[in-house]
């Protein structure tokens, strides 16, 4: 529980367990081990891209709140058990959170993010933005979470 | 050339080329293809990595600087000639992006990003954090990158 607010730093912790609250923290038990993770990072995304703003503050805050050091106490102990080797498990972790919360902050971007103008024209980058259709976000996430999970498994492997 | 600065969004462009005019656009041109995909990666977070602030504008402001908009038109090129397929090219460039951006913000964090306490004893984080030692940003953009790498090769043979 957190119930102490201590200043500046008090309320980034309130605003970081109220983000975090809406993260499934069943996906942390699913099993397999890679089913788990990749739940919990579609949850972690859909939870920060309901709150674009704060993403910024809480990536450069200390994280305090019980509540969420919890979370983490999770996701570190379910890739012990899975056989990570420990001096891994944060890289991979903040990896992870980057591309999480990169995607995140991308949601709340402009469907139309570049405007091309005839001025400088860019053939190919109209080519590739007509080829790609809508839902751009998802499926750059998509890419980036496939890229992620499939690493993980071939690092687990090896370690 | 950008010259014309018209209200809030030109302000925001001006600002953009401000932060991507440090990204080493000599980069694009190195070959094979994943190699200037990776090394234009590295000067990206550098660029982005000097002005944290900026960031969450940026990403959610549509791109409109033309030398912004040529550098993309470099990107698309380099993967549309490496044999990429040309719907995969975006969601590619945008994930690239999302690890970028959020590593570079990610660099603005304190280096003791979590604060644990006696009070929720959280021992495998705790485990975790003394196995990656100092550097953990930079170790987790490494994992993030060659991940991303490692897919963006497996889906171009593919295609």
């Amino acid at each position: 529980m957190y119930h102490h607010v201590d200043g500046r730093d008090g309320i980034v912790e309130l605003l970081r367990e109220r983000v975090a609250s809406a993260i499934d923290p069943g996906t942390l038990e699913l099993t397999p081990w890679d089913e788990a993770l990749e739940a919990w990072a579609r949850s972690y995304r859909a939870a920060f891209a309901a709150h674009p703003r704060a993403i910024p503050l809480l990536m450069t805050s200390p994280v305090r709140a019980p509540r969420v050091l919890a979370q983490y106490e999770r996701a570190v102990s379910l890739l012990l058990a899975a056989g990570f080797d420990r001096a891994l498990i944060m890289p991979l972790v903040i990896a992870l959170e980057n591309l999480v919360l990169g995607s995140a902050l991308d949601l709340a971007a402009p469907e139309t993010m570049w405007e091309l103008t005839e001025h400088a024209p860019t053939p190919h980058l109209a080519e590739a933005l007509a080829a790609v259709g809508e839902g751009r976000a998802d499926r750059a996430f998509e890419v980036g979470l496939t890229a992620f999970m499939n690493h993980a498994r071939v690092v687990r492997e090896d370690g």
